[in-house]
């Protein structure tokens, strides 16, 4: 039995659990990230690695990160939620552990981890797309992640949907995550119960009265009790959803689209909504076969899964 | 020496040539297409090729045309400029030539060719996006053609741009080559010279007076000679071009776009703007190295290069 360990570094806790050759997770233990120092969360890993080494034998380890991986997946060359840059994880964390050690973009990992274990295990070109607060994105192209020429393919949260359209974070105007994406799903059903608290008592009791209490959770359930303005939220976010899923198979034509994320528990609240825009926005859609939206299947493990699998014969 | 023909099939006329390995046209020939005829294209491209083997000793064909090619690169599933539908065109070359046939989509075959012979030879992850009438693109990433799961990859011209844009030839609103080509250029240059006919002197000037006359040629001359007007329509012309090239480095991380087609004749007329609009438009411009924007260096002939280098050794 080969065994190897992923851990999943996050804003808020570090993942890491040792992985058989199937994909199954052996054991698991959580850590909270302190996220502020670099140095800190490498120590943090060790410890992970050293505790979860004591009882069994492993022979790699794959970090699995939100950020900027470089082209030799030995460093995080930028973490929007955590303090890092430039930083040469991988040896930081291998020096200390004395074991082979990759480092690899969270989202890369999960869709790698879909592909082996997952929702695309019969597929060779498959886009991950995680819809959480914003979007993230793993490609595995011919059946192999693709990390473009710098490490940095995979950003498509970041592609423009409308010219001078909202402010992300990136700094650029219009990206798709602003459209399609939780924090997205969130301004539509505030904005809806600003505009018209008459339609939105449903969501308004469940999020204990307050415009800013309506968040995922409560769009969410009041959308699979058929509340009409959260279905429609989620008509709005989804037919965003499905228009950048058109745009990313006219550009690439994978096999399948996996939708993982938070936001992906909603089913196909979600993924209905995408499905019909996907159909109506993909070029040449009489003429050529076209991709399945699949939802995710291995959850939140998804990251930490992939990356101990890209660790094992390394 | 190995000899290979390559075959550039487009909508007015069919170019055959004989190529070394160095990337050398040795001869050429052109015809006609009869575009109207399938059978009778395929007669032409046979023709052609048994021409060319009068004279010279080749192993292998290879063709280019316009058009979707399936995943086997063996048929042509639908081609805008021809009548071809589901037309297994290796299989009708191969068995009245007797010699190995491949098909490839025109745009892949130059990305190929100018990764191999010309602007990209330094590179392994290129995106050729050819800016002519329209936009055609191929992709060469880990340096190999990417043609997705169906072979349809590489046609990021109908990516939408603007929700609710420009009706497109596809029949979607909003294309990326309804902003970003020789069209978008024309169309920019007439509604500039229709609603400022007083700034457009030059430009009616060039046209014999006629908004219908403002073709990519007059543009190009008023704006080499310092025109404003046609300089503006460069600018908005090239600024969605560079915008686009953001997005699809946001999602693919390439090492270098090429800029083919017939509009980048116009050189730095059009790449200069198309890089400012890049850098801006590049999420996590300040955290990454990026892209460079070069013009492509085998013009009109890559399509047949590029094919004749890829049925080698097929």
């Amino acid at each position: 039995m080969s065994l190897t360990i992923g851990i999943d570094i996050g804003g808020t806790k570090v993942a890491g659990g040792v992985v058989d050759e199937h994909g199954r997770i052996i054991e698991k233990l959580k850590r909270p990230t302190p996220a502020a120092s670099p140095a800190r969360t490498a120590q943090v890993i060790v410890e992970v690695v050293s505790t979860l080494r004591t009882r069994h034998q492993v022979e790699a380890v794959g970090l699995g990160a939100a950020g900027f991986v470089d082209d030799d997946r030995g460093s995080v060359l930028f973490a929007p939620h955590l303090a890092w840059r430039e930083e040469p994880l991988r040896k930081q964390v291998a020096d200390l552990v004395g074991l082979p050690v990759v480092v690899e973009n969270d989202a890369n990992a999960s869709a790698w981890a879909e592909l082996r274990f997952g929702a695309a295990r019969d597929q060779e070109h498959v886009l991950l797309i995680a819809v959480g607060t914003g979007i993230g994105a793993g490609l595995v192209l011919s059946g192999e992640v693709y990390r473009g020429r710098w490490g940095l393919a995979g950003e498509p949260g970041h592609y423009r949907v409308v010219p001078d359209g909202r402010l992300c974070g990136c700094g650029n105007r219009g990206c798709w995550e602003q459209y399609a994406s939780g924090n997205a799903l969130e301004y539509e059903a505030r904005d809806f119960a600003r505009r018209t608290p008459g339609g939105a008592v449903r969501l308004l009791q469940l999020s204990g009265g307050s415009l800013d209490g309506i968040g995922g959770q409560q769009i969410t359930r009041a959308a699979s009790e058929g509340d009409p303005g959260a279905l429609r939220c989620f008509d709005i976010v989804g037919g965003w959803l499905g228009q950048g899923l058109a745009d990313l198979a006219a550009i690439l034509d994978p096999g399948c689209f996996i939708i993982g994320g938070g936001v992906s528990e909603a089913g196909d609240l979600l993924l209905n909504p995408a499905r019909a825009a996907f159909e109506k926005g993909l070029t040449g859609g009489h003429h050529r076969p076209s991709a399945e939206i699949r939802r995710a299947a291995l959850g939140a493990d998804a990251g930490l899964v992939g990356a101990a699998d890209l660790a094992r014969g390394h």
